[in-house]
């Protein structure tokens, strides 16, 4: 399989970027990347392994930044380093893209260059996320590929989150959660009481009905569903509340005395466990879902590792073939309503 | 002043509730206190208080369960302790509603029994919350009083949290910003960009744009505006986050062996400082704003000392006069659109 990779996206790249693509290299043979970006910054990343037959580089000096307009960005800067990724994926020369880089750009760029799976409306970004006291992850989609989505999306996002939980994650039957108000069936906004119907009445997920994003992190679902607009206010609140309290946690420690910054160096390592089971990038990145194959953005913060996991994953779905089961269920849904 | 209080409602009623008020009543002594609820019930936890000049018992058998349907409720029980406290308040023998009980109802009750502001399309449920790392607070509406907002909902929104910013915390010209998915103007949902342009073109408030929900402890802003079903999901997400962050420290600290017990207890004034900071019950319950007098429901698990919180809450709201304050805003507005 190969992976084309956006050497330039993200803050630190491409250091990061080159660096987590020799982990995943070193670890899966199996794995072919080609990295696109400025030649000269990526080589002294790579040392000897600089254009060898598992890391091949294309050279290109555009490249998009994090405050470039996406549509437009991708419209004019040809030669951009996503661009010219999205486009070998779009080629068959590359059979997914990974990027840390412009996430309305990236989304762009999918849409617009590497195209829809047919029978799908809107794509969606969905992150894999952890069920608190479990081993186990759930899925959450759209976090915001989407500005407004409609009920038809979001009964989509159900099913390509039903799919990717099973093929990808390994769960059966997996259950199906809308994200509401309430957790009674008739709760909600016009929006979400519309998605609840067509989720409950589609016999091929396994929907449970409403949940609260109280319950978020409770295994109470596998997949959860939500618009793009909510999706988003509540990834990002996750990401907020949870770095408030670490950081109280911190200056609690400092302010504390002798006594607490004792106790904080004891607790050192729970406080990094604590850290490292909401950190979510171990997981991998956020599947821009809905596409004609697989693309993965990861923050634009990520380190070495959390680049290292996105490939990890990227590898996982790709191997599952999920993308052409979700091409199958789409097609046979459209001959099915043709028939009718 | 006087305070209407449903002393059935929420979790631990009426013990939690009647001593609550006791606490408050030891306090303010410029507060009288008409408790709604089962005489019986209540009279052991009041002692010697029972039917004083300042805490007086208005006996009924009938309450509002936190699973009945809120608008049925509210119109079948015409007895229930919540509904004789709206009754109160609508007919000028209180000034004020409390209750822990369901929120629905409770909404409902204040829409139908006590009524808006005359110019006030829809109140909104508006909880005040902590800025991280300083001695400060934000308001946030709507949480969920509405399960659609329009953008015209939401322009209010922005002043009547303005007023309630400055009249009763106390800022100076308080700053107003919109939740949305970036932080740049054209951002949004087609919902969030009406609102936005609906807030930035009114002079009366001090309208800084738009937040992301990941800023939203950093103390931007005084007033954070969004919809009733993304902030009833954000409240929820904020709610749910801190508590799996809390929990999964306790997990770590038990499961750490020998060392990190002790250093778990070296550090208990610094967890329990953390845990006081993000509770966001000292600062009162949710106020259901935009009504011709406040209600304030404080969360249906609340004890003694929230219940006391929500009452010094209600008090200030009673001293601001804000709600005259809104009233005559509305009504100028009003008298302004119909001379143009």
């Amino acid at each position: 399989m190969r992976i084309a990779v956006d050497a330039m996206g993200g803050d630190h790249a491409p250091q990061a970027i080159v660096e987590g693509i020799l982990l995943a290299a070193q670890e899966y043979s199996d794995v072919e990347f080609i990295l696109y970006g400025d030649g000269e910054k990526i080589k002294p990343y790579l040392g000897d392994h600089y254009n060898t037959d598992k890391i091949k580089i294309v050279h290109t000096s555009e490249k998009i930044e994090s405050d470039d307009e996406p549509v437009r960005a991708i419209r004019s800067k040809k030669q951009a380093s996503m661009v010219l990724a999205a486009r070998a994926v779009k080629e068959g020369k590359a059979d997914a893209l990974f990027s840390a880089g412009n996430t309305g750009a990236l989304l762009a760029a999918g849409l617009l260059i590497i195209g829809r799976i047919k029978g799908i409306d809107r794509p969606g970004l969905m992150p894999v996320l952890p069920v608190i006291g479990k081993d186990e992850q759930f899925v959450f989609m759209d976090v915001g590929a989407n500005a407004d989505s409609k009920a038809e999306n979001m009964h989509q996002f159900g099913i390509l989150g039903s799919y990717y939980s099973e093929f990808v994650l390994g769960k059966k039957n997996p259950k199906v959660a809308l994200l509401n108000n309430g957790s009674e069936p008739r709760k909600g906004s016009e929006l979400s009481k519309k998605a609840y119907d067509l989720l409950a009445a589609d016999e091929g997920i396994n929907f449970i009905g409403n949940t609260e994003a109280r319950e978020l992190f409770s295994g109470l679902a596998d997949v959860i569903v939500t618009d793009g607009f909510t999706g988003n206010a509540v990834l990002k609140t996750i990401e907020g509340t949870a770095m408030s309290v670490m950081e109280l946690m911190k200056a609690s420690i400092l302010d504390g005395g002798v006594k607490a910054k004792l106790g904080g160096l004891m607790l050192k390592d729970s406080l990094r466990t604590v850290k490292d089971t909401m950190d979510y990038s171990k997981f991998g990145g956020a599947v821009l879902f809905g596409l004609r194959a697989p693309v993965v953005k990861t923050h634009g913060s990520a380190d070495k590792v959390a680049v290292y996991h996105t490939i990890k994953q990227i590898r996982q779905i790709l191997t599952s073939n999920v993308i052409d089961d979700l091409v199958v269920h789409f097609e046979t849904l459209n001959e099915k309503q043709a028939i009718e």
